[in-house]
């Protein structure tokens, strides 16, 4: 626990001593505040809140003293927000959690995220994830042929419409490295990224989650279609005139803006965003920014430093 | 119960018998299937799966023999997901759940879902929303001021540096809504959407999530400051010049690039992205497609119908 702690922040320390109990024990770590009372392990957020990451088997009896005692404690050190990880093999104890008033806050396969709010005013805790993010590809040859599949679920499953490559963003991915994974999973073929064309936002998608759906536009670098037998029925270049040919392209009003954008792209100026990658100076984090290069090009060569 | 499953879509209609049982019963509407073994109310979702959405209270053990009961029944029906959303007041079956070999897959403040993956094939389930996303506001007014603000608590507090007013999407939210409420929250003033200039997409912003922050146009409306007590230290319209003349400003690059596009957008061409309403063919759902509309429009007018 202690190594642990002293990884971290350290705007975000311990607040509390850090003791060994027993090696036998197994609540390993626990934490005594000044007075000598025992508390749940826990680290001081960036917010005046609380993390508590429960790592070792306890029995609910054991954990409702400890959470009882160190919300006591909290509470008169003005702490605000208090959460607490409870890896899945700690089941057992998300009962006593919530009875204590405890809400959940987010879960993922391994954890579920409890939170308690302890001052009287208003709970400002942040609000969990609420998008889903997916990539669409237009990726055209010199014979503007578009790649397009036919998915074995979903939708569009035994209709015969021909739509592109699509998938979800993985955790952590950027949108261009996804995009360009889809592409070789679903059709074999090894792709560049150029632009996000488009993008849409659609809500209620998936639960109660939001959507963020990117059109994009990558150049093929291989030709030769090597389809993925699980999901997909078929895959195949087909000549833009047949993709608008389809009755989904008109009727639907995503496949018609495809084949515009994909049209626009082909025949005259149509500028999308792409990514310039940046870096914080807080953190020396790298992420991308993406943005209209080509206006932002012209800007930078004339008259910026 | 009954009710309930009419008001869904006929492709995900219950599979079995819909019974009410003995109205003082705590589970009052089990669905029972051919051979008369009463089950978990459950209704099919499109992917060959089935979801529980569990409303009344129940003893864990009763609990554990429906489960049980249900998972070999659709066992035998070639199910594959099963989905069991759990309210927070059901907080005493989550680790019958678990034990029966359930993992978590999200939670909400008011409810946990699980997840089980009967066949012996890979699981492919999809994967809970992985991003949060923001929104930065640019406002200039016609002497080429920006809106700006001091923040009460976050990176910046305490440092005097002015920063674009900035906030999160709300689940359910569109980004042109979001940006608009952000800035008339923070500072009183009313302004008009006008486009997407950029976005940056990060990971492991908030927990094991990514971010995706979009830096959007607005024109103001009005211009005399209510600042808003609780999150917002100060508020006030700065001249350019003197927001890029704050060291954070060519240190920071997000900071060095929200300036760029704001003198791209005034001194030349700089297209950005802006919403154009769409409708799915599919259910009648409305979305927004943000695209280049500067270079769409050029298109449209000449030889598209």
């Amino acid at each position: 626990m202690l190594a642990t702690c002293l990884q971290w922040d350290p705007e975000q320390r311990c607040h509390c001593v850090v003791v060994r109990t027993m090696p036998s024990s197994v609540n390993s770590s626990n934490q005594v505040c000044e007075n000598g009372v025992e508390l749940l392990p826990a680290i001081n957020d960036a917010h005046g809140g609380v993390i508590v990451d429960m790592k070792d088997a306890m029995d609910p009896r054991d954990f409702l003293t400890l959470l009882r005692a160190s919300i006591s404690q909290w509470r008169e050190e003005g702490k605000k927000g208090v959460w607490i990880k409870l890896p899945i093999e700690l089941v057992n104890l998300v009962e006593t959690a919530v009875k204590e008033g405890f809400r959940y806050h987010h879960a993922e396969p391994h954890y579920l995220m409890l939170v308690y709010w302890i001052p009287e005013i208003n709970d400002t805790l942040p609000a969990n994830a609420s998008h889903r993010v997916g990539v669409g590809a237009i990726v055209l040859n010199d014979k503007k042929e578009m790649l397009v599949v036919q998915e074995k679920s979903g939708r569009f499953q035994g209709t015969g419409v021909w739509k592109i490559p699509t998938g979800v963003v993985d955790e952590g991915e950027d949108i261009f490295v996804a995009v360009i994974r889809e592409v070789k999973e679903e059709t074999g073929i090894d792709a560049e990224f150029l632009e996000i064309l488009a993008f849409r936002q659609a809500h209620k998608a998936f639960f109660e989650k939001s959507d963020l759906f990117f059109v994009c536009m990558l150049r093929p670098l291989t030709f030769d279609i090597q389809k993925q037998e699980l999901e997909i029925e078929a895959a195949k270049w087909i000549p833009l005139e047949e993709f608008a040919a389809q009755p989904v392209t008109q009727k639907h009003e995503l496949f018609k803006y495809i084949l515009e954008l994909c049209s626009a792209k082909l025949d005259r100026e149509y500028a999308g965003f792409s990514p310039l990658p940046i870096t914080s100076v807080f953190n020396n984090k790298s992420s991308y920014l993406y943005l209209n290069r080509q206006d932002m090009q012209c800007l930078c060569s004339s008259d910026q430093s």
